[in-house]
């Protein structure tokens, strides 16, 4: 294989290649891809270029290597269609079909620093609930989710149960009336501690999103701070044009 | 510093300690932050500590290094709100008081491969649109955009001079009624390529929006691939209980 056109990488063009060959359903999900000594063979270049190139699509989430085994397709993402009304993690998943568990790390009181006080509207070293999971649905962890709850939203919840939805939690028990949601999405690298919980590499791309949540008073109830695995998620939304 | 609990490593920790002086203000938009020996004394952690939290800070665009002047607080980011309605990039840098210019790399016609012409509904090898952008809000480059029209949508777009919105060149030139797109978002890591185009580093994040605009026929009139700069974009939105 020549050089690339337009500085373009070789690494980069093998990529899209073999992405073309996933997208066309050549290489179906499940589908182990050839060893990297036979794609060397394939495509002419470098075994540095077949891992690079193998390395940013396993990053993107189109494939897996298994340890001693190969590298394989991986399952599609699961899109998180952006809709006007608030769906809980736990709804969503029960559409997809899938089951869900979440882990719970952390469920302790802390006092507000000056930073969750101005988001929760509260004083400073007023009670917090801090409440760190790890969501999974059928068994994969997908999001590690730290959320803050001003403690007189609910009391007591440090000794509940929060295996199920938070939200629902809150409605039935504490008798919050959820209103609005404001969420803002941002693209970050995992780190280390994330790596651990959501079992991708250092580095990997994944979504930051940050929700502030809303009471009809108008009251902030739980401010969030998910990291969700950019291999097993988009966002996908639809626009119409105004008329 | 002694060692992070919880075995979070100690660069996070520094990282986060630097973020809340830049959340809370202390640190300002545009303010010198300390050098990296003053930050490891103050810190008391290793200069390779250090500059992974100024890596991770820089990544994630909270501050930026200035060649032979030191390390800066970045702008903010320009916040993208997710609304029902169709709005150009031209119409949203508008609201934002920012000024446009776009620039054409590429622009020309190809055959429809496979995968172009599933996507666009028409036949492999029809000819096919190429365009390559990067959009420039106040001469900074924001988004590297590739576009892919079929031909007959609009004949002659390959002559036009399209520095300023496509989708208003379609409307009044093509008489193209545009009604419906369906986007998606994923977090990838900006490769070598686009690097230079946007001037971030290699490796670090970014979201990739892809779109898919359908004419009031239902016909795909465009699909197009952007890369957005992570650090100076965020996605926001608002959503509401379903009641």
């Amino acid at each position: 294989m020549s050089e690339g056109k337009q500085g373009t990488s070789l690494y980069f063009i093998v990529k899209e290649k073999l992405l073309a060959l996933i997208k066309s359903g050549t290489y179906k999900i499940g589908d182990q891809l050839p060893t990297e000594l036979e794609l060397c063979q394939e495509y002419d270049v470098s075994r540095t270029t077949i891992r690079l190139a193998l390395q940013q699509l396993e990053f993107e989430g189109f494939i897996q290597k298994v340890q001693g085994k190969g590298t394989f397709v991986s399952k599609p993402r699961i899109r998180e269609t952006i809709t006007r009304t608030i769906r809980t993690f736990v709804e969503q998943m029960k559409d997809l079909g899938l089951s869900y568990q979440s882990q719970v790390l952390e469920l302790i009181l802390i006092p507000a620093d000056y930073s969750l006080a101005e988001t929760l509207h509260i004083e400073e070293n007023d009670p917090v609930v801090k409440l760190v999971r790890v969501r999974n649905a059928d068994a994969e962890p997908l999001q590690y989710v730290t959320s803050y709850l001003p403690w007189r939203v609910a009391p007591g919840l440090v000794n509940d149960d929060i295996s199920g939805s938070l939200f629902d939690l809150l409605r039935t028990k504490y008798k919050v009336n959820i209103c609005r949601s404001v969420e803002s999405i941002e693209p970050i690298l995992i780190t280390e501690h994330i790596s651990q919980y959501l079992e991708v590499p250092v580095g990997s791309p994944a979504f930051s999103v940050e929700s502030l949540t809303y009471s009809d008073e108008g009251q902030p109830i739980e401010f969030s701070c998910g990291i969700v695995r950019g291999d097993r998620f988009k966002f996908t939304m639809e626009r119409f044009e105004n008329k």
